[in-house]
């Protein structure tokens, strides 16, 4: 019998894995687990906000990586997907009709990959260089008559990527427009500073409003004018409505969140739906329980909203603190908890950051509660072209 | 025509993949690359050392995961190989007569994986609790008449996992000695915290020296003398001489080294095999330049003895910082540095820490300088169990 993790979208239910029968603690671990029920209430959350104030959803699949969720995002009303390389978006972007490659993809084998992409797909790259757009202009054209859209990468406030001068982007766009091969169709940006535990978003979306009207206007004035806006970020998403001008986003981690959407105040723990499941194997070192899941499981990164709370979070332990991993070991940290771990006991352990802990799985766990219902291959692991 | 990478040794020869014609500035980026004449250097002079001295090699493979790396260590005189998991043992060190899983591997999933290695190796594994020796013994035998040997992880100051009390390590090993489908064949250490940077190593190895020598000893008097006692570690790797006791050891990253092993003193620059190709994005925001490779590529892990230089370091340009990973992007800071990158620049980069970093890859290219001579599949990467 195939029991659906998904009551909806119904076309997902046909190709799902059979279902795993044993009880989950009979899983091995380390083991990443997606709790289903909460992944579909992340998904209609943000369908419902983006719907409800007429902007377009185009998720990022950097978090899931996984052609199963990608399914799911476009059966729920996005628009298209996003990821960061075009071999991603191969492998687990594929049934999107419109595709946002959100980094300069200009090297000869990332301008093949775009190649195949546009046969089939719609595709845009974002860029902030000259450089990207002649290389992307004089691809090799062999066998295609390929468009690529272009969408000028906006520096507005991040300060990692981007063009920040009103000028310069009004003259990479009309450098865009006078090449061929492609067309200039607007401007993305990531609003990575915009975080709910800053004293005041609503200020910080005014700031990016302000950086992002004035290029506007002058691309307009221009004749110009950008037809996609396209923001996001999982913790400034449903802020969006506060800048108008915005036509789409591209938030990635809300399938899942993590302890970091949690500690920016843009998640519950009731919203984190991926964890950690790991098996307790040493308790020779007094004050110390070791765990069978190191870095090598769950990445080094720390807490961004709170550097010093641990690598994980024990969320049936909060006392007990994941305090240094090394590759296949887990070191937590007793002092301040009641629990008084025996070796084989298991835990479940909430991720800082999810996006590089799927990264590094071949395979996710989708479970109903404690019921394992089926599995998800991370069809984009990887995939670093 | 087959090139072979190594001249040595020969049975290698056969089974290496197609040479890539590509010159390596045409090859994607991110890449791992990896220099085939500094890895035969760095294990022909490990298999000098301790071959000099008459102490048993047996590798770690957690850092290369690769069957092509653990057949060249065997050639080249190991005496069987180390793993951490039984399935990465599976993927990557099948070709050895002799495995160690030095982990405590003991739940049902894993136990099924050490029958199936047992069924032709002589399999050895490593524990530090009565559960761990109870569960071994007490597994499932269908089909299977193996004995498993079992050394006692002792703690020697590193304080991770690992029995430190003499009187415990002696009632574990009569208790594996009274237990069945189980042997008791010695100890093992990981002496962690033995650098080269200390003040001095040899009062280091003259510390672990005497806890392990009160091991043995009370061991020797119960009538239970160990005929394993296997130590290791890269920045202690050389030193071993120094401890008569030790039998064997179990170096895994001197196969490549990293910046880990040159700030530990372990290795030199020119000791290092592993380098990542990464190309310039984006120089869009002032004083910085961007690249593509971030902590999917590289890891999050920083340099343990210098946690303040960066996320990597870049050889060729010893001023710049690679000071913040993102996901997909790397960040350089350029203030102390007079190179000038533009986009589409290609820098080499060493990583902090190999090991994640080769674990995120599902290839690393074989140079031979700055030519690319073949290619090995990193065949126990995502290996968890």
């Amino acid at each position: 019998m195939l029991v659906s993790p998904f009551p909806f979208p119904s076309s997902l239910d046909q190709n799902l894995p059979p279902v795993q029968s044993s009880p989950i603690e009979h899983l091995p671990t380390p083991l990443l687990c997606v709790d289903v029920s909460t992944v579909r209430n992340n998904l209609q959350g943000m369908a419902d906000y983006t719907s409800g104030h007429r902007i377009a959803l185009r998720p990022h699949i950097k978090t899931h990586k996984s052609r199963l969720f990608s399914q799911l995002q476009l059966e729920m009303g996005a628009v298209g997907l996003t990821s960061a390389k075009p071999s991603e978006a191969l492998a687990a972007a594929i049934d999107a009709e419109d595709i946002l490659i959100a980094y300069p993809s200009f090297t000869p084998p990332r301008l093949r990959l775009l190649e195949t992409l546009a046969e089939n797909h719609t595709v845009r790259v974002g860029i902030d260089s000259v450089e990207a757009a002649q290389r992307i202009a004089a691809r090799e054209l062999a066998n295609s008559t390929s468009t690529l859209g272009l969408l000028i990468d906006l520096d507005v406030g991040h300060h990692r990527t981007g063009i920040a001068s009103v000028k310069e982007a009004v003259a990479l766009a009309q450098l865009i427009e006078s090449l061929p091969n492609v067309r200039f169709d607007g401007v993305l940006f990531f609003p990575g500073q915009v975080l709910p535990t800053s004293q005041s978003v609503a200020a910080g979306m005014e700031d990016v409003r302000e950086t992002l009207v004035a290029v506007i206007d002058a691309l307009d004035t221009a004749g110009l004018r950008p037809k996609i806006v396209s923001g996001g970020s999982t913790p400034s998403a449903k802020y969006t409505h506060l800048i108008p001008e915005i036509t789409e986003i591209r938030p990635g981690t809300y399938i899942f969140n993590d302890l970091n959407s949690v500690r920016w105040q843009c998640a519950e723990f009731e919203d984190c739906a991926a964890f950690v499941h790991a098996t307790v194997i040493s308790t020779a070192v007094k004050g110390k329980a070791v765990i069978d899941a190191g870095s090598k499981m769950f990445s080094s990164d720390l807490c961004g909203a709170d550097p010093t709370s641990g690598l994980g979070y024990l969320i049936d332990h909060p006392g007990a603190k994941l305090a240094r991993l090394s590759e296949e070991h887990g070191e937590i940290e007793l002092q301040q908890s009641d629990w008084s771990p025996k070796v084989g006991d298991r835990v479940r352990i909430l991720p800082n950051h999810i996006c590089p802990c799927v990264n590094l799985q071949n395979e996710l766990v989708l479970v109903d509660g404690d019921q394992p219902v089926s599995h998800s291959t991370v069809d984009a692991r990887g995939m670093l072209h």
